[in-house]
């Protein structure tokens, strides 16, 4: 099962075996001032210069969240995702908690297949995300928490993603769009945080065979040298079947590390990615 | 389940949730032309600065191997193994697949608690090796492999595990003192060989809650940056289960990767040894 996506003349496929690809994440006001402060003046230039960067980076998929206080989503998300997609070629993550939003930015998107971020179990949240999915196409990442909140055992976020698949086919969205997200959170509160979510993400993907994705910096959130502890754990969950992580592709590390992680789990036949790093 | 070794006044204990252990690979000369032809001359510089040098770099416990073409290793072993214990005081791996070798070398240590390298599924393995374990009190490493040979089907390992710990607990052997090697083969020739070692080792970790090891330098064999591609697999392994891996201590980003690796896996908790590479 392949989750393809499509930007400007350029696709991008992911899924179980397939080599691992990077959804970029810095386009996110979620702790960065700066952005936050310009987003609220209706301002695009870092929205610009991140779409641009993460791109010669390395990023697969640019991932477009507006979210701050004192910004109109529905008003300036299809603004932000017309200003990436004048900048780079890549196919864009709509990313935003406000289906009103969502659906804006889904109609100035309309030549791509986009990855719609997010929709979890709650009823409100599939009532309204899901048709919106349905309807244009897109894929869409699915969060393992409901209205009781983020489990901690792996077989609640189970149930969730079951639920998920359930309402989703019946309405007629295909698997192959449907991108599991396990939720990663904080290891220095929870230090079973890494194995809750990477139990839980073996658990999805061996029943559905999907596609998975998540938010990949969250790990290491208060700790030293997030980098370090960041690309280590992208390393271990690739092993448990991670496809396309949420992350910053600035990251000089990332790069280099999944393709010897890629070689080691199976997705990089004979190893060819791998060497082609060794080869001038 | 802890497994408890010990050498001259030092004590290393590995298990399930335990930070991760070290055993120190080079004193072995497979593949090591100068260490095979000091050894065949019956000189054991190389092994001692081996072990110094290891220790130095961090090992917890110092695999002695002697076994190349023209080495009689019932009488070398035993002197390489008192020698290791002369310049460290850290616990010794006693390896060799001459059970005769095994059992005077064991003589030389019999104040250490050792670790014997190792038994397999066969039935003469299992007949010689299992009772040298027993009466010495050591721990032993279990090779999931027998007569058939090495299957690449992880089912079989586990079979081949389960007869191990059978046979073991049916002589008194505690199963704290078996140490599990789900066979750590080249990811060059078969690019399934590190999902078949770690699907082997969370089976076997799953129903017997044992410790386990491997030799995990074999991935990378064939690829170009070995140490890069050895350190990524400890890695992938620490979340699957992995206890003390048979490794190379000199490589310089092995310690602090496992650091991190240890604390995303919940056997660090509060991030403490991790945080202390921050510390002045």
């Amino acid at each position: 099962m392949e989750t393809v996506l499509t930007g400007k003349n350029y696709e991008v496929k992911f899924g179980q075996g397939l080599p691992t690809v990077f959804i970029a994440e810095r386009i996110n006001p979620t702790g960065r001032k700066s952005l936050a402060e310009e987003l609220k003046q209706g301002k695009l230039d870092i929205v610009e210069k991140d779409a641009i960067e993460q791109t010669k980076a390395g990023a697969h998929i640019i991932d477009v969240n507006v979210g701050a206080v004192g910004v109109d989503e529905v008003d300036l998300l299809p603004k932000a995702v017309k200003k990436v997609m004048e900048v780079t070629d890549r196919p864009i993550c709509i990313d935003s908690a406000n289906h009103k939003a969502l659906e804006a930015a889904l109609n100035v998107c309309s030549s791509y297949k986009v990855l719609i971020n997010s929709v979890n179990g709650e009823e409100a949240s599939m009532d309204y995300v899901l048709p919106l999915v349905k309807e244009s196409g897109a894929a869409v990442i699915c969060l393992t928490m409901d209205n009781r909140g983020i489990s901690n055992d792996p077989l609640v976020r189970f149930e969730i993603a079951k639920k998920i698949v359930a309402r989703a086919e019946s309405i007629g969205i295909k698997r192959e769009n449907l991108v599991f997200d396990p939720l990663v959170m904080g290891a220095a509160t929870d230090q079973n945080a890494g194995k809750i979510c990477l139990d839980s993400m073996k658990m999805i993907v061996k029943e559905f065979g999907v596609s998975t994705t998540g938010g990949f910096s969250n790990i290491s959130f208060g700790m030293p040298d997030r980098e370090f502890l960041n690309v280590t754990f992208i390393v271990m969950a690739i092993m448990a079947g991670l496809c396309a992580p949420i992350t910053d592709v600035m990251m000089k590390s990332l790069a280099p590390t999944v393709k010897a992680a890629d070689f080691l789990a199976g997705r990089d036949p004979y190893g060819m990615n791998y060497i082609s790093m060794y080869r001038k």
